[in-house]
């Protein structure tokens, strides 16, 4: 360890999922803020509302109407960005223009009939009904031939492009290996071939044994704010065994992996005392046939919030150009979540 | 040419100057939008704005007095992302936890003294002063030994993160170069090592016969929807000739740069009739002493709206798991934009 003070002064991290760099720019949060304010969602939302498209019972796009549901509900996405019958081809002009066609499949899961809730406002059984909805769909789409990678994310809020409020995530299902989780499997799979563990597993014993990044954990899984975190509060939720995907996970496995889930958004959810805007989602092993024994399931949340329930961080200029960049410290963030309660402020309040 | 469809069919494209690929989705701009809507910029701000800190003649952050400028005006940021005299160090752990500290410097460059303006609003005279200022700055700061990266930027509007809407640019410069114009670097020195000319000339002469991505040029400019766009009305701005950096360009082709910058921005205000928000940059050779023959200098603009002055696009969730995605084709924002007067409607409105 040398004497700077990752605390105060400016410095880059490494990423070793994606092997990549950012710059964190400690005391920079200090600077007066002037821009743009966003609306919290402060709404009340009915536990039914006849004008969604996800309520049980409702008529979607195109005249199909929902069933009425009482626990979880998926359906293929009525404007769905993959389709499974794009035909086959591709565009080569001079190795510069380079493109290919694309399939794939695209749905969305209903995380409830409850149109007010969120996953922080649900009950660990009922969000436990959501990984076995994640594990069911990665079984199936996995298991076509035509799927090679499945991406199982949810966007909370409309700051997060979110356009229905109604509590759901989606699922993105294709043939190629996406930018992203490519990447992931390249480190990762480095650091097995030298090691012989998967790279998760030696950070996850660092981050147990410095406790800094820590925020909370259970029996079989720990969330903690990265070491290369770009977004203020963006966390990392890991199960302690390693495994490749989601339909590997034990029966108690997936108990805490809800209890995790719901401990987390609560204080998210706490911290802002708002409902608090993110997007998350699991990276897996791509479903292409081959073994992966380097990966590592993993669920990532990035929440956009930097100061208040108004104010977040915009990854704009810099960072679009150069580099993700953040101005409060990772350990400063994880403090800030290991700080809070776990009920939930309208609890409370109530 | 395969009989696949780029203007119906889902694809990825590949970005020859990132060395990745985005998921291009064009049927899915179709779906509706319950979504969060911006607040398009209507203020009318004074010439004049006693409150504002980059005005001539106010008093900024500490107490320093800006000049009473009459062009552009630069200084060192107030609340500096990088600072000179950061200490060096490093930490790691493992191979997991690696940090190491980094400097440089941050300055703000006002465009011009009118507060009300924006650079779609100023004169080509005007506008090219700003070029001076690239110039002058990227001189100045890539000839510091402590300096081998220079990234000018600027963010404009306050769904960009913009803090002050006084018509103003950013310089980040800093010690190691960062991810973004280091995978340019590789693979714009992989092109030039096997055809002897930089990959953006061969790009250009390939879009110059296929004209459909090209929007608008002039003697010594083309400014054009990249085949691999990922924003929807992104652009990206070359010059004909290959050079470096800003430095090497000539004077006919500096008056030429700022040429081009008012009319693009100019038909983006046009299109939605709204001070088209959007984070710009200038990617230029890094200042590491190297002699770098492979790169070509280009400005990337980056702009969130997608259908209206209201509705953006974001980049979440799938997008930040997974890959960048878009709703339409770039052929068809370029289309758009082309179709686009080059006089500004608040002119045709007076
Ligand atoms: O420096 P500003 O204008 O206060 O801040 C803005 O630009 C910076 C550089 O792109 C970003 O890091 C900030 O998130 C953004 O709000
Ligand atoms: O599918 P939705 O909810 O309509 O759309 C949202 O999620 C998608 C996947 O992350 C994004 O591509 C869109 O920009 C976002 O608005």
């Amino acid at each position: 360890m040398a004497s700077f003070d990752l605390a105060q002064q400016p410095h880059r991290r490494f990423n070793p999922l994606t092997g990549e760099w950012l710059l964190v720019s400690p005391h920079r949060a200090l600077r007066p803020w002037q821009g743009q304010q966003e609306a919290p969602d402060r709404s009340q939302r009915p536990a039914y509302d006849p004008g969604c498209y996800l309520c049980p019972g409702n008529t979607r796009a195109g005249g199909i109407v929902n069933p009425p549901y009482t626990g979880t509900f998926v359906f293929d996405n009525d404007f769905a960005a993959l389709t499974p019958d794009a035909p086959h081809g591709a565009v080569e002009v001079g190795g510069l223009l380079r493109a290919e066609a694309e399939s794939g499949l695209a749905r969305v899961i209903c995380f409830s009939p409850r149109h007010d809730l969120t996953l922080p406002e649900m009950t660990t059984e009922a969000i436990r009904g959501v990984v076995d909805v994640w594990a069911e769909q990665f079984a199936e789409l996995g298991a076509r031939p035509d799927i090679n990678y499945v991406q199982i994310f949810e966007n909370k809020g409309q700051v997060m492009g979110c356009s229905n409020p109604h509590p759901h995530g989606q699922i993105w299902a294709q043939r190629t290996v996406p930018g992203d989780p490519a990447k992931e499997t390249v480190q990762q799979r480095a650091y097995f071939q030298q090691h012989g563990r998967t790279l998760l597993t030696d950070y996850l014993e660092i981050e147990l044994r410095e406790q800094t990044r820590v925020v909370l954990d259970n029996e079989h899984w720990v969330a903690l704010v990265p070491f290369w975190a770009a977004w203020p509060f963006e966390t990392l939720v890991l199960p302690r065994r390693p495994v490749q995907d989601v339909t590997q996970l034990r029966d108690a496995e997936k108990d805490a992996f809800a209890d995790i889930i719901r401990r987390l958004t609560i204080r998210y959810d706490n911290l802002f005392q708002t409902s608090f805007p993110y997007s998350a989602g699991l990276h897996q092993r791509p479903t292409d046939g081959e073994a992966h024994p380097e990966w590592h399931l993993h669920m990532h949340f990035f929440p956009p919030l930097l100061r208040s329930a108004t104010v977040r961080k915009f990854m704009v200029g810099y960072e679009m150009l150069a580099n993700p960049q953040r101005d409060i410290t990772p350990e400063y963030a994880a403090q800030r979540l290991r700080e809070l309660p776990e009920v939930h402020y309208k609890q409370t309040e109530a």
